[in-house]
């Protein structure tokens, strides 16, 4: 799966992943007025849930319409969705499969992780199929996944079998993107070694047996905003794709991003959400008016292609 | 919350928690003939999952009749069900709910955990809820959930607020129970301590704004396959009430638990999934047969709590 990524993030010349997080805070009004007006009812939540899940589904539809030829690949936030309950979870499945109709790849950043059997459970989930008296079935189906490394190997490996056998990818939180990741992913060990750096060197033992081209199908999150710390992990895993989130409404600049890739200008790619789905907000795109979201997120998006670009040496 | 669950544990001299995670494995056959008999279909995922999560359901409901009396609490693992789609999310939906009509409290063993704005979605997603043009609803309703720790303070904050403001509790993982946890949480830090020490810090300090009763809202879990550095953190966390999974199939015993609780023999509840639900597939309780499942649990159910309080003398 990391291959077909590469493969179109040369294709688009654009290693860009639109975050698909909508909040309520920044949903167009017109969208959810419709929306609550013709929501169906369900009985595993209230009727304005299932109003806000529609507008969700909405919102993201215009979105991925109208950015879907510039970009390779998108990052739905899960827990945006499960804000939303059973009718979230059903307009996360929509997006899901709306965004791979339309030829993008999608990247669940569902930071999942737990025990052997458990894990297990959520690759299967997001990843795999369930196989129930011999029919399969697939429950969300994402090509890949954003996955948490505390519980150590037992509870990465489950996901790197369904990789292997799926051809799909994983991409395991090794430095985060917050103001306080470093709480314990900077922790000093007693070989002068850094928690990022031992978290960073198990995700490249982890990758070798999942090569995919150039790159393994187990890659790792190091955030936009740490551009110090990605030059070491960039070092330190060389066949290991980022990903990054952090660009714009959390600071990162691109000429941050240089050292994330390698010279050639592959082995990564930046998300940005907020800085695209919610842009018409920004004075820079407030001509486009809360109707014109969608073209804003288009500009936007085309603005950080660009960006990106210039730094990367490869407009 | 978490005096409501001490209390439930007096009242009931049960430390112990029966984990609702179900799976095809060990599903009896009758149940899931019938379910796949008369499922609904669902536009979002194939009949067979429909029918395997209403088997979930049905599963869970016999179980939770058979054990309501004797415990305070139930922890259904998402994951079990997230792989099994939306009809999958719909039966968590559906147990969270019956198990808190009976009386029982829900620990939603959920191991969430992202950067601030996304945290504060996956807290209002599980114990709190969303206002929708001033329209309050919730979605999955738990009173507790697990959290994961490794994005720090501000990943970890937004589910404190949501427990100080609507009265519910988190259980952080700070020890996991299966065999690769020492992998990073068993790490020497420069200063000597190790990594699972550090976060216990972390959490004792977390905790402290969010008392209620002797312990905090902000709970820990240490898995029971790791009593010597139960006993180390249990020092280290006085007020934090400590979530043992491990007990039974995972291979810890009552007495390796004893140093989770205080010597008043508060301070701990105790974790049994498999040992309990799939009860019936062991010789002990073969007598009940496929179709006994539920009074096979009930009678483990019995044993595990008879078994910790000889351990801790509370008999």
């Amino acid at each position: 799966m990391i291959a077909q990524l590469v493969e179109q993030i040369r294709e688009k010349n654009a290693p860009v992943v639109v975050g698909l997080d909508p909040q309520l805070g920044f949903l167009p009004g017109h969208l959810l007025d419709d929306a609550l007006r013709h929501n169906a009812e369900t009985p595993y939540g209230g009727d304005e849930m299932a109003g806000a899940a529609e507008a969700f589904f909405r919102f993201n539809k215009e979105i991925v319409d109208a950015v879907a030829d510039l970009v390779p690949a998108v990052k739905p936030q899960v827990a945006m969705y499960e804000q939303l309950g059973i009718p979230g979870m059903i307009a996360y499945w929509r997006t899901v499969r709306y965004c791979q109709e339309k030829g993008l790849i999608v990247i669940g950043d569902v930071k999942r992780g737990d025990i052997g059997s458990t894990s297990e459970a959520y690759a299967r989930a997001h990843l795999g199929s369930v196989s129930i008296r011999g029919v399969r079935e697939q429950a969300f189906g994402e090509d890949f996944a954003t996955v948490n490394p505390y519980l150590g190997t037992d509870g990465i490996k489950p996901f790197i079998d369904v990789c292997n056998q799926e051809d799909k990818g994983i991409f395991v939180l090794v430095k985060t993107s917050n103001p306080s990741s470093g709480e314990f992913q900077d922790i000093l060990t007693e070989d002068g070694r850094h928690m990022y750096e031992i978290v960073g060197e198990k995700v490249r033992e982890w990758g070798e047996a999942s090569m995919d081209g150039e790159y393994s199908n187990v890659g790792a999150v190091v955030g936009a905003t740490y551009p110090e710390q990605a030059k070491t992990l960039r070092a330190l895993m060389p066949h290991t794709f980022i990903l990054a989130p952090g660009y714009g409404a959390q600071g990162a600049t691109a000429d941050d991003l240089a050292g994330f890739f390698h010279e050639d200008g592959t082995g990564a790619i930046v998300n940005s959400s907020r800085g695209i789905i919610a842009a018409y907000r920004k004075d820079k795109y407030a001509k486009f008016g809360e109707e014109g979201f969608a073209e804003a997120a288009r500009a936007a998006t085309i603005d950080m292609i660009e960006d990106l670009r210039r730094a990367l040496g490869t407009k």
